[in-house]
């Protein structure tokens, strides 16, 4: 790779430890640019013109172009790479899980750990405290879907680690933070050790 | 491809609908099973164990295997075929537009033409009502991103149809159901026309 690699990024959300992991899994060398999301850095003219018009991060940097959407930056690092099976099922498979992720995990589990860890429950409007049930329990039944899934496989896809399982890591491992109980997911758990163990790993917070 | 291809479906659905296009577009045949989700014909304990654990369509069943979640579906029709590009960067970018599309531009303007459309603005549960002006807004937002880069390029990525003009054209097309005007997005209304131009195009009530 021979253009500089940016990362975009607010270090402490799952979706831009998704890059970093997949970076670092890969061995890539990526350089990194802090915005605090709570101060409105990624809604400035500047951020919108130039990196993210959706204003929001992570965004990868390649060169003078840019990637947002945290699931295909980790696409674009791993393309080529073990990451990402060759297989044309495998293939399709694993991106099924990252929309998933996009759609049924991510907008239950990173909303409750950002309104609780970030927020603070306290300061929620009106509106988003209607929808605490509603995404608590969304969250249980993407940990319940990823349980069956891991009870009868060690990964998500292919019986081997594929940027599905990364993708899937960032939130779940930190869904306690979101008053998510993983003890009640044993085979998640046990999924999270191994993915741990992996060469490379990077914990969230280096 | 040797393996009969089955989509497991709801025709009205927008999400069902990419599918049929992209096999379309590239002369797959597929057969079609119709299930009504409005009487819970997707969460039978037979189609959970047997089709999709998440009780949601579309699904593609290959052979005796089952890829959920219409992106990855689609994506399963389209590799190697023109539809996904092979350069790095755009192959990257297409995946980039297919996941906003599942955060930030089906859960506005999807659900709102399902609640207006096929629940009816009445029938919707008070935390339903809450969330419609934040959806409006978002579905706006959306559609708003689209027109500024359309406004400077005739298709989504790499100057070329791609998956990503695939599946953001689904909902986007049929926006007015939801009651968005297409009209304010005059450079979304000429790629809507440009796209029902391609060879081999299929409407949604085909």
């Amino acid at each position: 790779m021979t253009e500089k690699l940016v990362l975009h990024e607010f270090a402490a959300s799952g979706n831009c430890y998704k890059v970093r992991l997949t970076a670092a899994l890969l061995g890539i060398p990526i350089e990194r640019r802090e915005y605090d999301i709570l101060k409105g850095e990624t809604r400035t003219p500047e951020f919108l013109e130039e990196v993210n018009p959706n204003g929001r991060i992570p965004v990868l940097q390649i060169g003078d172009r840019f990637i947002p959407e945290s699931n295909a930056a980790c696409y674009y690092l791993a393309t080529g790479s073990e990451l990402i099976p060759a297989d044309r099922f495998d293939s399709a498979d694993m991106l099924r899980w990252m929309f998933w992720e996009q759609y049924n995990h991510e907008p239950n589990i990173a909303t409750l750990r950002f309104w609780i860890h970030e927020i603070g429950i306290d300061n929620l409007t009106e509106v988003q405290r209607a929808l605490v049930p509603g995404k608590r329990e969304g969250g249980n039944a993407a940990l319940k879907l990823m349980e069956d899934h891991l009870s009868r496989h060690d990964w998500l896809v292919a019986d081997r680690v594929s940027l599905a399982d990364v993708c899937l890591f960032a939130y779940t491992h930190v869904a306690g933070d979101a008053d998510f109980r993983l003890s009640d997911y044993p085979h998640v758990s046990k999924w999270i050790g191994r993915f741990q163990a992996q060469p490379n790993y990077l914990p969230i917070s280096a």
